[in-house]
């Protein structure tokens, strides 16, 4: 029976060299170890997903080029290899190279594209209507690429089985929560319904605001997993199809492990790849910048990560020294640069005009953004990357200040509830019993501390209601009738409702942030900032 | 013959009552001057484009709801209006009601959907596959839905017209430099390949990033036009298809004027749809936020228009007057708010860790970001609107401070070249000969004067040299040997484009700003931030 390698690698968009010599190590590896084959995600050439790089002629005319090298390179194994193909009318296609003994085999393009959530393929390609096979050892292999195996009862798709062995599908699927026990049902039925051998190959690795959590695996005709590969790391997975190895089969993360790996991996990426090594995050003695801090240490190491704390009058003594024990346990640099002296300077230069009105949102502001300001001074000064530290509670009612706390290149948990902060920070606590985020900041309530007494709870009311309305209304984008039952929560959530619609323009000019849930503030949520549109109920 | 109403309207995205009641307006209208027929732009009923809120059921139920309600009071006249159809699957249209006789009579759904550019309609729609005929006074009008009239050789759009007399197209079809030349190229073409009458009906006004420009508009079956509405200009446009009166036919506006009315219209209407009456603008003294200045000026009225001057030590007493002498010309209210304080302030409390090193961007765009929370501030305290001032030059190599001048929530010239800006300034100040950009503006060299003695040129070179290059690469990706055509063209290019690639995450986090181009940085550049490519040459 066939020996396949199952190349589960991370590639950088646009990074055609870099990903063709990561492809070149595997194939070396997996030649030594006597694959038959070996199998790469989808557009591995040229990463996932290129955007309107696609709409650049020369970005399509280098990326087959540095096919075409590395078919020249490649002997005594057939390899499997995605890339953008073009024709001689301009059309461009999602495609698979089938390469061996030094040449180009064969082509297969994609057939389904997928055009929504974060996807915009049809804005590229157009869709391949040849079927794919490969025959390997006297063994007809049928190809397809992600999305093709999701659609039932395709015509298409029907006739690829029918003739195969063995089912291939290149991937680059990114995560969400639990999305792995999803494809795991889908390839299970695909096997059980074609009797083939389903090899299931994905990415793994952040993108922007996409995390491919890898999981690449083989079904049996049997519908028995026979190997699956690690979540969140890169391997080179080789697997006799004949063989039941209970070691080739790596374990899920539970729900809480699995969320916290796809935010570091996607942390680590985004830093590592767009050159920056080092981190600052604004420390404000709260749950939120803890978690990332954690996080960031967990995916670059502490000497690459400074907390800054930025106290104003409005800062108590309790989350200032928790700020401060929060980097001691983590063992990160610390810094607290007191802002008392430069918002006394705006009040002073504003006051000419701000004297005869009451203190509002104007106030609170200048304190998150002098906050920013200085992170940005630490960026520019020092090259750091800006971690932000808002979460998606947060970001979905406006509940934070645009060029203030929202300021920095990456918003690591920009799609995590604040209930799910919480969870998180508890996990992580209890990960290694190290109990890195202080009793004191899991147990404080939450405040933005602009002003005197304030606290969240004042003006969203308690996270788990909020959180509720929101997973409906933000991720589902349910009605009134399934956002509340009474007549009291159908009020507050009309009120929440009403200020996620108006801060639309904020998350407009919000970072970029990892993706974990099914629908995130990012490619997959395109609202329009000018909207009149109001929710009966 | 046919009494055609071409009802150019300009609808707000979601606001369905406000629509209903502007369609119900136009028609009362059209009735009383014994109109056959009255046309709509595409999806009037709930505003183009609606994006994801396409994806809530209770928008699309809503808007059929809105539909029938404007349906029941149609009577005496045959309306055809643009709304959201859906299926009993859950699929939706982009469809067409026929309304007569208080009833809807028939719909038709948009064939071809346009999926690039700032366009996404297959993420939403599906694809409707019935011809469009409605029959009045016995002549039968063939129907279809904006794109549908572009697709050549489409055998669905021929077998329309070949049994229609007249064709009527509804479109919201957005701004770009002298497009209204390509659609009157097109209409033409479309007529005499038919012997049809053309009644071409566009949405006006701006939504978000886009500014649809009317320009309505008939060609008779000999390719002659018999009437034009205005552009950017709402219009009831009465036509008897058997007439040929001058009058109806509307001038064009030159390029100059044309792109001008553009960005009026796109920022009236992004302050007012969105619920603001005043705007704020840092005024530098420099001749980006003149044109801006003036271009709200006319758009608000003086009275609405807040220019706020921040000088620092090194603004020249030139650059000072100057702002403040536009304020008087524009008849404005001015204010002057030096920042040195608040820049003294933020160096001491950064002394301690920036003592040891040398100035660099750090120090510069903390001033920068000063402004920013200073105008924000005056936008918290007393609800304006702040207009930033950046232009595409500056946008594309990043010549700009994020969270400093890019702060606000509209960035009126986004879309216009340093070189259109300076010949924009002139129109401006030639149109009614009041000079309102002093002299000394457009003719000093632009500095972002953060440094002392520092100019644009040092940096960029020559914004003839930097435009072209940037108009070549961002607007129509071109390669190298589309750049320059010899070593030392190519050594500036390249180190242009560098600075393009390298700034996405600037412009990923800059406010929307008026399309006016065909290629702006909005919904229609969608590059990835993690991106290593690099064109060879």
């Amino acid at each position: 029976m066939l020996n396949i390698a199952l190349a589960q690698i991370n590639p950088i968009v646009g990074d055609l060299s870099g990903n063709v010599s990561l492809i070149s190590q595997s194939i070396n590896r997996a030649v030594k170890a006597k694959a038959d084959l070996i199998v790469f995600p989808e557009l591995s050439v040229c990463g996932y997903p290129p955007e309107d790089l696609l709409h650049k002629k020369h970005f399509i005319d280098a990326n087959i080029k540095a096919l075409s090298t590395l078919a020249k390179k490649t002997h005594d194994i057939t390899a499997i290899v995605g890339f953008v193909d073009a024709d001689s009318k301009g059309n461009i296609y999602n495609a698979v190279a089938i390469i061996s003994d030094g040449k180009i085999m064969d082509v297969y393009y994609k057939h389904e594209l997928p055009n929504y959530g974060v996807f915009d393929e049809k804005r590229y390609f157009t869709s391949g209507t040849k079927r794919g096979f490969v025959t390997i050892k006297g063994i007809k292999c049928g190809i397809n690429i992600c999305e093709d195996i999701w659609v039932d009862n395709s015509v298409y798709f029907q006739e690829t089985l029918a003739k195969a062995k063995v089912l291939i599908n290149l991937s680059s699927s990114p995560y969400e929560i639990n999305k792995i026990n999803s494809r795991q049902q889908l390839l299970i039925k695909r096997a059980l319904e074609t009797k083939t051998h389903v090899v299931y190959v994905n990415a793994v690795g952040g993108q922007d605001e996409l995390v491919f959590d890898g999981g690449s695996m083989v079904i049996d005709p049997k519908g028995k997993m026979i190997a699956r590969a690690n979540q969140f790391q890169e391997q080179l997975l080789i697997v006799n199809l004949a063989a039941t190895d209970e070691r080739n089969i790596s374990p899920i993360l539970d729900s809480n492990a699995e969320v916290y790996e796809a935010l570091v991996c996607g942390t680590r990426d985004y830093v590592r790849k767009n050159g920056f090594s080092k981190v600052a995050i604004g420390l404000s003695g709260g749950i939120d910048s803890a978690l990332v801090a954690a996080i960031a240490v967990d995916a670059l190491g502490s000497s690459n990560v400074v907390g800054i704390s930025m106290p104003s009058q409005f800062n108590s003594k309790a989350t200032k020294s928790d700020a401060a024990l929060l980097a001691k346990n983590l063992g990160i640099e610390f810094k607290e640069i007191p802002i008392k002296g430069i918002y006394a300077a705006y009040l002073k230069t504003l006051h000419k005009y701000f004297a005869s009105t009451t203190p509002n949102a104007a106030e609170e502001n200048i304190q998150a953004r002098i906050r920013g300001n200085l992170l940005m001074a630490f960026s520019n000064k020092f090259g750091w990357l800006v971690l932000t530290t808002g979460n998606k509670s947060e970001m979905a009612v406006g509940y934070c200040t645009l060029y203030g706390d929202m300021s920095g290149g990456f918003a690591v948990i920009k799609d995590l509830f604040k209930t799910q902060v919480y969870a998180l920070a508890r996990w992580r606590n209890n990960r290694d019993n190290a109990q890195a985020i202080p009793k004191s900041i899991i147990l404080r309530a939450p405040s933005a501390e602009l002003r005197p007494n304030q606290t969240d709870e004042q003006s969203l009311g308690s996270y788990e209601d909020l959180d509720s309305v929101l997973a409906s209304y933000v991720e589902n984008h349910a009605d009134m009738s399934g956002l509340a039952a009474t007549k009291s929560a159908r009020l507050y959530a009309a009120k929440m409702i009403n200020m996620v619609d108006r801060n639309e323009y904020k998350r407009r000019q919000a970072p970029p942030g990892i993706k974990v849930s099914l629908r995130a503030f990012g490619r997959d949520w395109r609202l329009p900032l000018t909207n009149k549109y109001k929710m009966e109920g």
